[in-house]
């Protein structure tokens, strides 16, 4: 197993679904950062189950408690050791799929690979590891306070928010529950979701994240380039199956002459194809890029698949999943990336 | 800087494109492999520069020599040290650009990053530097003698090489000097990169890639995931802007009936959607995902810049190129998924 | 911050001294391991305050609650996070040093680097921090059961168990609250700790450690020497000053004749002044060596220091201390060699 | 293998006794250093074999060839590799070594671990891996112009140099063969290395450093600790058994009101014996150690062994080696501690 993500702020997290808590250790962060713990639940509530009407109906507090490396609300720079009760494990609802393999789920390969598993509820490959993260990424954030990092959901199934991110008013991701930030899109976006789950069905999507006021010099050639550590990070996230940046796939359509960046006298460029990174390391200018979430493999149907003796059965999907996993995967992008960028910046040895 | 890739099979590399030479050191390749040293030199001629009239024409042999960790013809367990010298620097190409920016080039990051830079031919951020990884890749194909790892040209511009692999002849991909193993399609690619450099002009494209009769096991989950590694390593490729696994950007649209990938008895599935990696770790279905290449940001045409001083100026572009970077990045892809793989089977204690 | 110890069975750990817990994770612990979890408290119990007249009088149950990685009572392979709560915290006795800085211990330099200090009970600083190795350490010790680890008090002050450890029945070790297998010289290290004591003063001593039934082949040169890391772990510990192995300093004053271990024609040799190991690797006979423990720095005595503005003051010594550092870090040294041994053991791919 | 040390200056090294070339990279030198070529130069020479009559007789010129990482005589920030050719390899000497284990040497140990051995020489065990750590260690003594490093044989055999370090003229050190700065011990020394290489024979001792003008703040608690990093590069040092700062062994037996360094009002500590370092992070005052070796093992007499096959044999040691290690390995430890140093310097984001 690798269960840390960082090289000088490093993330080592632990926990199942449906065990006693899940949590983590956060190694490197900075001394004499005041916290503000309010703006760390906030993150946690904007990932949380049961939160709308589209997203699972599963209810979690998700309240995290800080166990060390923190003193009279500043951090000390020693480890910040925290955990998230699990309070609402209906392991029941497992027992009937035990023995079975889900398809599209990890079900199989750990139990491939580690010759057990804990099946209920997914075990350690449940999402609701992404919860730690948001404990990290949001105290990432605050040792970031001058860089502005918004993530949106950018579409759900064939439906696409197609302005560029510039044209976008970030005040209004979280002012509807798909949280994308065009209302009327948005409003087309949480309709398709509701008639997918009234299916008992899923559906994917895709979020952009635009990180702005990012120094120049972030990222470490040649194998820690700022945009492979991006794209290690995203990929990191459950169901994710994409990664692009800058100029991204459409990118590889256009000629040089088109994709080139020219200089303003003052360093900046007039566009932005390279999404902000030239070879691995921040230019200054925004970091843009896009996810691409699968749709959940738990459906609420019947499915043919296998138990673990290879025999074919038929099992009833059941349980609280989530019809579409991107409106909560929107704050897990932004925690990742603020933990990658804060990575960076310690790396360069940037004051913070 | 990093330049390490890799936990247990690693290597760490050095090196500027017009420098005495570029090299590295292997660490960790397992004792007793009878190593195929033509084999090893036929990757590198397959990236090497002037290989034909669609690519670069300045002209390296990429000798590899190959200093310690290799005894009577096998490895010892031992680090393997090697270098490729560079013969054929025209450093005078470069006398000119000395002072001045390159559009979409790393000239400026490094400058700013490093208050330094070696400014021949790119320095550190050439692309040179993956002759390096063909080096390691070439020996870690030939440790993963069972796993066949196969890379083509899937689209060069709006090119595009329909026909999932599946449906292609592997043995085809080498017969033209694009690398597209459908014959018609690669002729039409030529043609298209033999235009765009007539106007001086580069093109992008994408890569596919299958690696197939890969164990079932690989992969670290949390943060050692085999498609976060495999992106991780791809989006190290100079010139790379994204990266997608199985049904990557366009599984976005789908539904998770449609989506998931149903069990046959003996594990296996009768879908792939999900390319072969399921929570992070190998199903033991084919692995497969496709990369983005940008244009090749040099252009042989007139262009407006900045120098040191950020004073606005008009450069010519000279020097040799690759009008497509596409054909030369094949063997390149291959390389560092074949370090993935090889360091996910140690990481998974397979006796190789 | 570093607060991670191991490359494939890793333990990251946190916690203060005087805050909520103390905990960890262990990663990279193999699946399907019964745990013993009375035999985790019994070395946890081994190490905790209050166990003797001759230890710190704290009390504090020393109770790990382990929450994720085991399921039905085996291990999982996925983290196992842990922690052990703080119940006995008497911050008030600490009140009185808040602004003052305690002569030879981490006080001064913590502040210092950090810019802030938890300064109950040292803070991270503590060795209370060592009840996270222990839980690392009996898991260490469980999946090598083919292995033993001994470690007892070789001395206190000047006064010596002189015996090899080959003449030592550790059976003895646990029969006297010193934990030396030598009865007569036991009473004699008691009487003096009590002696130094009463006096409100500390003393150093030794623990000499045994590992037996070690296979070839353990420990991965050039920077990762098994002794080089059995070096590394013990001066981790709080107090020690030095390290030996082998014939350790005794080895300087021989010659080559008479050091040289020769072979028995079964590759194991007639004597053993290597310790074990030989270019960094074990070679399957005992590996042998000796730590160092400096007296404890808080004496019960009034002492001259200064203040954070620098001022002199004169302060009382208080709180509960060890008299003696030595007969509760017996199982801590066993817990770190426990550790590292069981990481060279999956780092050499032996199948445990 | 494991064969890098150093989390943001790290050395990776390659290279075998008797192949075509030793060398490394040097990855994470921080950029604008302007290099003393000569300086590095002088390093390896007081390192390097042959260099008078007390050391062996292999004459090596161990000219080091820089292939990367500077521009125009500065460090860009890039990877910089080195390479050191063999020149003077006389595998003749070892042909009748191929198939028998010396005592004490690491030939058995390899031959199991890794199934395969290059014999001559000792291969990846020798000795003459330590040039490439001059190398890098020279690079970090130009980083490190404010401090100061010293290194020099503090015993031969049971020949003491009892002086504490304060007392001693490093200037001296270089004015002898042995590098002892007492004359008078200097010249007994080489007298008793002279007599015991007349013998045919080898003999052990002991260098003492001393790390002055070191700032506050250096070391990353809990597991990388200043000192514990220290033991783990000396005890990487071909021949050592031990390792011991401040006290020491010598402080067991010491109690804590002797024991406790006192305050000056600067900060500063009356005496020092803590070492320089205070819960694992250095506190200004100067940093010690003393590291001990033990006789090589190769003599040049008769002597019974087994061969491969476990037949006892009996071997007429040959070729040309050192009566004692001690006098060339005061620059490797020197160099060893300026790379730790430095890399803590890094971590500690301390501008260089």
């Amino acid at each position: 197993m690798s269960n840390s993500i960082g090289k000088l702020f490093k993330l080592t997290t632990f926990g199942e679904s449906h065990g006693v808590a899940i949590g983590g250790v956060i190694d490197g962060c900075p001394s004499g950062i005041k916290l503000d713990f309010k703006a760390i639940q906030v993150e946690l509530d904007r990932r949380k189950p049961g939160q709308s009407k589209i997203v699972t109906q599963r209810k979690e507090p998700d309240t995290v408690e800080f166990l060390s490396g923190i003193f009279e609300g500043k951090t000390t720079g020693t480890p910040i050791g925290f955990l998230i009760k699990n309070t609402n494990q209906k392991s029941k609802d497992y027992s009937d799929i035990k023995d079975t393999f889900r398809p599209s789920h990890a079900d199989y390969t750990y139990t491939k690979k580690y010759g057990i598993r804990d099946y209920r509820g997914g075990g350690r490959s449940s999402a609701r590891e992404t919860a730690n993260w948001i404990v990290a990424g949001a105290i990432a954030k605050q040792i970031l306070s001058n860089i502005q990092i918004n993530a949106y959901t950018s579409s759900v199934g064939d439906l696409y928010l197609k302005k560029p991110y510039q044209e976008l008013d970030f005040n209004l991701t979280e002012t509807n529950i798909v949280r994308c930030p065009d209302k009327k899109i948005a409003k087309e976006m949480i309709a398709k979701i509701e008639e997918v789950k009234k299916q008992g069905d899923t559906i994917g999507g895709t979020i952009t994240c635009a990180i702005q006021n990012v120094p120049i010099g972030l990222g470490e050639p040649i194998f820690d380039k700022l945009h492979a550590r991006l794209a290690h990070a995203m990929l990191s996230i459950n169901a994710v199956k994409g990664f692009e940046y800058g100029s991204g796939f459409c990118g590889t359509e256009m000629k040089g002459t088109e994709h080139n960046d020219s200089f303003n006298t003052n360093g900046s460029t007039k566009t932005n194809l390279s999404g902000g990174i030239q070879g691995g390391i921040s230019n200054g200018m925004d970091i843009y890029f896009r996810v691409a979430f699968k749709p959940v493999a738990t459906v609420l149907k019947k499915y043919q698949t296998i138990d673990k003796d290879g025999k074919a059965i038929t099992v009833q999907g059941k349980g609280r999943h989530d019809p579409c996993v991107v409106p909560r995967a929107v704050p897990i992008v932004e925690a990742l990336a603020a933990m990658v960028i804060a990575d960076f910046m310690l790396l360069d040895a940037i004051t913070i």
